[in-house]
């Protein structure tokens, strides 16, 4: 590494990273120390044998990963009942598969236990004929396979105005996601609505609706207590805009983020994850003063539409404050707002859903990141 | 459904599944039985609370679903020492992700236990300088998030002109997979080279050396005992070609695939993957007759170099005996041979690698789905 990144710096292949390290001649990562130049000691081959394969289990990570866990939020401790959620943790993820094992959860009386083989879907209401399906008749229907992201429509909610949240964790939560039974390549898992469940691509997540058992057609939107009072938007006016089902386009960065510290000045590659409800990602800027100058970051393919898109761009930290900013433009054209360009339209009193809005990170001599939201 | 598929009968989304499920009149699939026009029994209500989120827990598969695990072959009993490996059950992946729950593993001395915080990678040989890295020096360097297929250069090394392996799980095994540290979202998984392995998409499986503690740098190739005597292709002279690395264009039907068993006459998706170490997949045929006829499938978005495709193919089962096939094109304009073609260039004795040829599949009178490799 140099201590000037810049973004044709990123290693796209082996062969490429094999050359550009050979070529070092005693340089190291600027700060890390990374590359030791010392007597080179060839790490030992291991002489123990190690585990025999287990065929009556499922994979599971390593224990030196028990760290990378879903979680509850610290922030919002008003849980009634079984009503809860657990938050996927998005500082860990690289790329834009988010494992099943850590994808977030939100439910209202907990996870159901429910068999397979026994569970009918129905389809009534304003239809001809009415009709129910097993399991079995559903998945011998052509099929499609699909990447896209699913969120949580109350992700941000505490944070407009200053911040509550500490990590990414809390602040954006997020999956990939129709009639659907399978999720990466395996059957749907139970607390992600096993064994089926709606996702309609782009809406806000609780559209997608778990456990399917019925879809009821109608002529005219139905007045659920939670569409009506809670997913809602304050205006201005003081009036309250229902049905608002589209995540607008939105990103975050994941690294560096809140909660991380940073190791002393030198190189970092800055990535993070932008998504929009509209269509695809055309392009993310990025900023490391707060907003004052952008860069436009590398976007990694496969940009898919309303799919969690990677970006990436070189930062060369002086160790002096920065606040580092995401701004993601979609297909349409929209560019990812500010708290205050979103207050020019909408009321931000209480709770409020649908929270796109840029999030800045804050890092301070000593390298500690922190979320500014509402204040930088 | 209708008794005549069509290949734009797949649903493109739930407002056309909708729109069209609510179309029918009573039809139902021709021959599941699938849709009841009867009195319309809504599932009732789950009145039970459900499970509580357990946020010291990784999420786990529902119970329902143990059937789907990886296993060891019941083909090769010559496991030696701690030398084994398992397999992925291809026959129950939709899509191109391959959960890390279920990614095939391979191995000569077990799994090993390695601490990230201890482990080093060294880089020597003919370098003008060496180097070691811990995982933190690794992860500091800008990254690449990449989808590519991994596969094992013996998979169907006993299935040339007879079948040996009953399923494509037994088969064909498959992941997707530089200096990689993270795969699917997460780290590594420790059978698969936790803290860090190498990944050279394309080539044959075993280049991708797994749990990497060092690089040594060469100008000739090195001989080592299983590239120069295992990994090696007989040809007709009576000679043996040596470093054959990349993996040719293949594809294989994964439903109905061996082992299956239909359920009467009607409609049914045949799907299966396809992936070239050569680049992209162009086009896949798809033939029911045992090749006489052939069909082009639909292949999903995305496409990409040296990755898992999925393709599609609507078929109206007559109820009669039939021989699936598929047949894959790369974007060099290579078509993937049959055993026969195979055999009138390389000498097929012994086991031997590198099988990429089309894989048949016969139905019979009772649905009973079977490998008939080098007979059809």
């Amino acid at each position: 590494m140099s201590n000037k990144p810049e973004r044709d710096s990123v290693v796209r292949s082996r062969r490429n990273f094999l050359r550009r390290t050979a070529a070092l001649t005693g340089g190291a990562l600027a700060a890390g120390g990374a590359a030791r130049a010392a007597q080179l000691p060839i790490p030992p081959t291991n002489r123990e044998p190690g585990r025999v394969i287990d065929e009556t289990a499922y994979g599971m990570p390593s224990k030196y990963e028990s760290h990378v866990m879903r979680r509850r939020t610290d922030v919002l401790k008003n849980r009634q009942n079984l009503s809860d959620w657990s938050m996927t943790p998005l500082q860990h993820q690289p790329g834009i598969i988010t494992p099943n094992g850590v994808v977030f959860e939100r439910h209202h009386s907990g996870t159901p236990d429910i068999d397979p083989k026994t569970h009918r879907l129905a389809i009534h209401g304003t239809v001809k004929q009415p009709l129910t399906f097993t399991m079995d008749d559903l998945v011998r229907y052509p099929s499609v396979s699909r990447f896209h992201f699913h969120e949580c429509s109350g992700n941000g909610l505490t944070d407009w105005l200053k911040p509550a949240s500490t990590t990414v964790q809390q602040t954006h939560v997020l999956d990939d996601a129709l009639i659907v039974y399978a999720m990466n390549g395996e059957a749907l898992r139970p607390e992600n609505g096993y064994p089926v469940r709606v996702v309609i691509p782009g809406w806000e997540g609780n559209t997608s609706v778990k456990w399917l058992r019925r879809i009821k057609v109608g002529d005219q939107p139905w007045h659920f207590r939670s569409e009506t009072a809670r997913y809602t938007d304050p205006m201005p006016e003081g009036k309250w805009r229902q049905f608002s089902m589209v995540m607008e386009c939105k990103s975050v960065i994941t690294s560096p983020s809140g909660g991380q510290q940073l190791k002393g000045p030198g190189f970092y590659e800055i990535t993070g994850l932008a998504w929009s409800g509209a269509g695809k990602i055309r392009a993310v800027d990025v900023s490391v003063d707060g907003g004052k100058n952008w860069r436009e970051a590398m976007l990694e393919e496969p940009i898919m539409d309303k799919c969690l898109t990677r970006f990436k761009v070189a930062w060369n930290w002086d160790g002096g404050p920065a606040v580092l900013m995401s701004r993601a433009v979609d297909s349409t054209g929209y560019v990812q707002p500010s708290v205050q360009d979103i207050q020019k339209v909408r009321a931000i009193v209480g709770f409020v859903q649908h929270h796109n809005a840029i999030q800045p990170w804050s890092v301070n001599a000593k390298g500690e990141v922190r979320n500014v939201i509402g204040q930088a």
